[in-house]
């Protein structure tokens, strides 16, 4: 291959995504390829907010609520229809909030069953929330082994399903390893044995399609703040299927999911719908940014963002055969295209120091336990020339450390 | 008494917090007494979070994290010594999770008892998350009647408690009546039959002087974005008192509440201490503006904040006197200054449409079913002037009602 700098920057050149990241601001001194940990500032979100903060709170007050009260939902659709293939989507609380009031409502939806099965390796909150759920209701918790397949697929998945299954909770894209799970197949297992299903996306929404309707996918959670540039802790959303909304059980009653919200009747009475998932007050200026952070990508559109980020994973896989593998660095994403997210798991032993190394040459990977540099190329800010740099940083660090 | 503009004027001049004033964003074509519902724009909070978006999120990207994981703490921190009369206060959440949270760590340190009291005329939220969990549960839920006494008091109380109560769930100021609650009386008498409080500071935090640690508190809630004035729907905080922390079991088992959280051990292992009670990723940019709505109420002084809130109050008791109780309005709030936060319900049985046309005079207050008109004077930047304009408005629109 050619490994030239001149030839990453000609694939810059012909990529037609290529003007989008000039909707960004981007501090040119350093090469930024975390955007899975925390998402670049989109121009327009400096200037919507400086809007929300000095116009609608300064100046509009409380009078401002008629706007914000419908935020949760019209960016909810927004994001919904836009990037995740189902309208009714509802921004909400944290991602780990989010998983426990779906989780539980899904075992409240299976109270004769007693298991509850998920990833091994999925991300701590996820392992954790639903460790709390498992101890306060006496449940069994299942872990699907993917040390070897990198993903969840329906065979490392098929051994632990049974009608004690209540509940599968699956990241759609691995924050480790990239491993993308093919939701369509894997629900359909789960429903094969009448289990529910809930998928975080924190790792694919934003970077590639996710189609949750089509999949039949019964509930889904995702964070705001990685590749849909909302800004850090921006608020989450939740998605719960149209026919389920009715009868699952929201455990947290909040005044947010009430009917006739400002009635403020003694009982509670819950909307219909998916507003019923709804709590408490949202963080409106958080809120108000992942609008504009998801405008973005739905004008550069879903599917074009996804053939660019694989372009770019593509590229860094052959930059990584060439010049990592050599040096004990070992691929910790799947080598095929579909059956990866947007970021690469370079692992090596050192890789905690390598990642120290690469931030002082002014290229921010991030570390993961327990040996993971983890490369992130969002397409809709990063250039071929970005993978590059970072690689070659992280070859001349290998260089070094090896010599 | 003196019912003249002028007079008005001359309590601002005499204000020795008057200048305070300055540090909002005001619109000087409308009369706002609404801020218990969203307090206002603090000048320096627009500067601040200019540089938090721009700066921490725009340049630093993710090691903005190294200053952002201890917002939670720190400004709760700040909350917590300088308004609330204990340190360890974390924001975390809404106020509703959080009282989802800290009501179901105490029922569950309750397991053989089965009852949870509130008042009959709490705030919404807080009497639907307490009928969730006494659902789920099966738990009896009693209601403190305060119709007559406007306030909770031990009287009213007492009758409601003995030894099948496991929690007792109150609001320290009433958002409808203002009343106020005697926390340290009220404590007593819980814990004197074996259950724990949980106090709902929305109403009080900022306004009036909260002492959880010598009152022995228990547990408390509270927003921010009433008195502390730190925009619309930001980060709530909680409180344990330390006792307690170690003991209680959170049940949402988040990785903000785990100790070593970037080790990311596959088991949930939380921190010691109240950093327990945190859950997910909080909202940056909402939780900085906490920071700079708590310092000018710190830089004030609560014991002056609630002189001059009580010498509001007084005086727009007094104008009532005048002008409204002739025109059939009555008062739902206690005469006695010591038994009042910082708002005034004045009642009337067309009461909503009175808000419609008070807000046409550009007069903003709010309506509370079922009867009640809220005027709110935050000691911070209400002038005295503000109160007589609002008054002198009610008075027009009633006697225009009423020839």
């Amino acid at each position: 291959m050619n490994t030239t700098r001149a030839f990453a920057e000609s694939l810059d050149t012909e990529d037609p995504l290529a003007p989008l990241r000039d909707e960004f601001v981007i501090d040119e001194d350093i090469v930024y390829v975390d955007g899975n940990s925390l998402g670049r500032l989109p121009k327009r979100t400096t200037s919507r907010l400086a809007e929300v903060i000095e116009h609608e709170w300064g100046r509009l007050l409380v009078s401002g609520w008629d706007e914000w009260m419908l935020l949760a939902s019209r960016i909810g659709n927004l994001i919904g229809e836009g990037l995740l293939g189902a309208a009714e989507v509802i921004l909400s609380d944290s991602t780990s909030v989010n998983i426990y009031k779906l989780a539980s409502a899904a075992l409240d939806a299976r109270p004769d069953r007693n298991v509850i099965v998920t990833e091994a390796r999925n991300f701590p909150t996820d392992l954790y929330i639903l460790q709390g759920l498992a101890e306060q209701r006496g449940l069994e918790l299942r872990l699907v082994d993917t040390a070897l397949d990198m993903r969840v697929t329906p065979e490392n998945l098929a051994p632990l399903l049974d009608d004690r299954v209540a509940l599968v909770s699956l990241s759609h894209v691995s924050y480790l390893t990239s491993g993308l799970a093919d939701m369509h197949a894997i629900t359909a297992l789960i429903h094969s044995h009448g289990a529910l299903s809930l998928w975080d996306l924190c790792h694919s929404a934003g970077s590639i399609p996710v189609d949750l309707q089509s999949c039949n996918a019964d509930l889904a959670v995702g964070c705001t703040y990685k590749y849909l540039n909302a800004g850090p802790g921006a608020p989450a959303f939740l998605y719960v299927r149209s026919d389920l909304q009715e009868t699952l059980r929201q455990p947290i009653w909040g005044w947010f999911g009430q009917r006739d919200q400002f009635d403020m009747g003694p009982h509670y009475d819950p909307e219909p719908g998916i507003s019923k998932f709804l709590v408490g007050t949202p963080p409106v200026i958080s809120l108000a940014a992942v609008q504009t952070g998801a405008e973005v990508l739905i004008e550069a559109g879903i599917d074009r963002l996804k053939t660019k980020s694989d372009a770019l994973t593509s590229y860094a896989i052959e930059l990584f055969d060439e010049w990592l593998a050599p040096h004990g660095a070992s691929l910790g994403t799947p080598r095929d295209a579909a059956h990866r997210g947007s970021h690469l798991a370079i692992r090596h032993p050192d890789a905690f120091e390598i990642c120290r190394e690469m931030i002082a040459g002014k290229v921010i990977p991030d570390f993961r336990q327990p040996d993971v540099v983890r490369i992130a190329t969002p397409p809709v800010y990063t250039r071929f020339v970005d993978v590059w740099i970072a690689l070659d940083t992280l070859r001349a660090v290998l260089e070094k450390r090896r010599p």
